[in-house]
Order: structure tokens, then C-alpha cells, then sequence
């Protein structure tokens, strides 16, 4: 038998995802059934079963690996002195879960906010995929919080800042962002780093009229 | 025949849209029957078609509804003077939900969020339904537009802010804190609202960085 190269299986891996996530993206979880995954990647079942148990296994694995590339963004950020602003931040969070699934596109279309919005109806009706999602919600949030404490050594926020309340609506924003992507197409970053400046524009006001 | 007086039929209506509301937030819109709608409501078939030629119509009703909730709450905002800061105005907008639907309870669960999910996830393959959003949501973008034009007014931002990319970001982190409250259950709104106020504190600091 042939020896297989680890970088083979990682392909092969990586090639059945982002299949995967296509099929959910498009049809939901639900609806999809393990022969549209075959027939998507174009591979046998044997082949993708050596992989992966079935389809409650492959949106687990979506789902961690897209969390743990929100995180892993957060954690390096923190490393950074001082971290950058939430208007700079959350953009590149949205770059880099681009970069790390270059596969899922759909002629073209980045289709990650509409598989994002098939998971969270999924998660609805889905105890184990709910409990996957919390904690990997939570880990994100921590991180997110680091950041905000890192911004807090710089002075760049008041010390009684609340780090998990920033941490939750930083996330909120991304979210609701991604949601528009999938309900309107196409809105640019651009326009959400503009409204994150003309938001952060009003604390002096909002200090001076709270004084 | 005895004469129904509008409160009458206007109170039927809403018994119908907060059943049928109940039922598309439990099970989605595609698992839902009309037959699942009339056991909700409790009501006759004949009854229920005199208001609701069927589930496209309740959708449709149900989205216009909320859409108008929202665009009337930032309406009626862009009239006070100044306005209300984001961190006042975007729990209140969520506390009106909570006014205009109180039928929409399930064991003392506000069902909205989740609702709200299950309408964007149909969204994705309705083109209907898409329509209908994308022309509510571009009236609530309008709304909110002119309440950062009132806030330019009182000083409260500066000049040359994009007013059409901070509402589509205060749009997004409302959607965004939804849709966390579907997914990971009770967020306190004073949650958000700390969070909101440590984002617009980075505001003085961020001018000074960048000038």
C-alpha cells in the first residue's frame, strides 16, 4: 500500500469541509444528506468516511475550526502593544476566516455568512451543536476580553470598563455584520470600520454629557 | 349576523400573527403546517383564512410588523432633541419588541430571537421574503440615518461621519445581540449597554492616535 504524506490527508481533510460547508451553506444542515457531501467532493463514501463519522461530525469540525480561527485572531492581538482598535480588529477577523477557508467559495461568493446563519438554526433544535457553539462562544469571548484588558494598560479605555460587556457586543457586531452579508450581499468592510469610527467619535461627547 | 367590532377583529389578528409567530420560532417556517398554526391558535381553518390567505402571508405580516416596530422607535427618536446616544436608543428599540409582541411568550421566554433566526434562515431560499426584508431593512437604515444627521446637529458627531455606515453598524450589533440571545439564552441588556459605553469611550483616544 502506498505510504499517504500527512500534507495528502490534511488536503483531503481541508477538501471535505469546505464541500461540506458549501452543501450546509447553501441547503442547510438538515436538508443536506451525506450522499450531497460525496457528490459535492466528488469522492467515495469509503474515502470520507475513513475522515469523518457522518454529518454530525463534520459541522462540529466547521464549527470548531471556524471559532478557533475568531480566537486564535483575538489571542494574537492581545500580544500586540497596544492591541488594535476595534475598528482595525474586527475587519481583520473577517479577513482572516476568508483566508483560512479559501475553499468555500460559490462561484465566487464567500458563502461563510450564510453557513453561519444555517448553523445557528441548526443549534436551535441541536443540543450537542448548541453545547459546542457555547463553549466555543465563551473561549472567544475570553480572548476578546484580554484584548480589552490590554487596551486598558495602554489607557486606550477606563479601568472600570466592563471587558466582558465589550467583549459581547464586539462579538455582536461581527455577527450582525455577517448577517447582513448573508440577507443583503455585498457590504464593505469599509462601511463597518466608518461606523465603528463615527461610534467611537461620540465617547467624549457622551463623558462631558455624563459629567 | 352579529355586528364584530374592530377591536374584536383586530384582537383576532394578533392572537393568529403571535400563534403562528410561536410556531415558525419553535420549528422554522418550513416545518410549520397551517394545521400547526390553527392547533396554536385554537382556532377554525375558516376562521383563520378570513385574515391569512397562508403561511407566506403570516411571514410576511410577521416581518412587516417587527421592520415597522423598529423604524418607528428610530423615527420617533430622530424627533428628540438631541436624540437619545446608541447606548439608550438600541435597548429601547429591543424593549419595544418586547411591547409591541407580548403574545409571543413561550413558558415566559421572549421567542423574538429565535424567531428572528428562523426568518433569516428562510430568507436564504425566498426570494419573497428576501424582497420584503432587504426594502424593510433599507426604511430602518433610512430611520436610523436620520438620527445620526440629528446627532451631527447637537454636536454630538462630527460633521463628516458616514451616517449610512454608522446605522448599518448599530443595525448590525442590535442583530448581532439578538441573535446571541437566540443562541446562548438571557443576556442582561445592561450587558449591551456597558459594552456599548466601553466602545465609544476609545473615541477621544483614537482621534488623538490617528492625528
Amino acid at each position: 500500500m502506498a505510504r499517504v504524506s500527512q500534507e495528502h490527508l490534511d488536503a483531503r481533510r481541508r477538501q471535505i469541509l469546505d464541500g461540506a460547508a458549501l452543501c450546509f451553506a447553501r441547503n442547510g444542515f438538515h436538508a443536506t444528506s451525506m450522499q450531497d457531501v460525496l457528490k459535492e467532493v466528488d469522492l467515495s463514501a469509503g474515502a470520507v468516511y475513513r475522515y469523518f463519522s457522518g454529518k454530525e461530525e463534520l459541522i462540529g469540525a466547521i464549527v470548531a475550526e471556524v471559532l478557533e480561527a475568531v480566537r486564535d485572531t483575538y489571542e494574537r492581538a492581545a500580544l500586540e502593544s497596544p492591541p488594535p482598535l476595534p475598528d482595525v480588529l474586527i475587519p481583520r477577523v473577517l479577513e482572516q476566516l476568508k483566508a483560512v477557508r479559501p475553499g468555500v467559495l460559490d462561484g465566487g461568493e464567500w458563502v461563510f455568512p450564510r453557513l453561519m446563519i444555517q448553523v445557528w438554526t441548526e443549534t436551535l433544535r441541536n443540543h450537542e451543536l448548541a453545547v459546542a457553539m457555547s463553549t466555543g462562544y465563551d473561549k472567544v469571548r475570553a480572548a476578546w476580553a484580554k484584548v480589552v484588558e490590554r487596551y486598558k494598560d495602554a489607557g486606550l479605555m477606563p479601568e472600570d470598563a466592563d471587558a466582558d460587556a465589550m467583549a459581547r457586543t464586539m462579538i455582536a457586531l461581527a455577527q450582525g455584520f455577517a448577517a447582513q452579508l448573508a440577507l443583503f450581499g455585498t457590504v464593505p468592510t469599509k462601511t463597518l470600520q466608518d461606523g465603528l469610527r463615527a461610534l467611537m467619535s461620540m465617547g467624549g461627547v457622551h463623558r462631558a454629557a455624563v459629567n
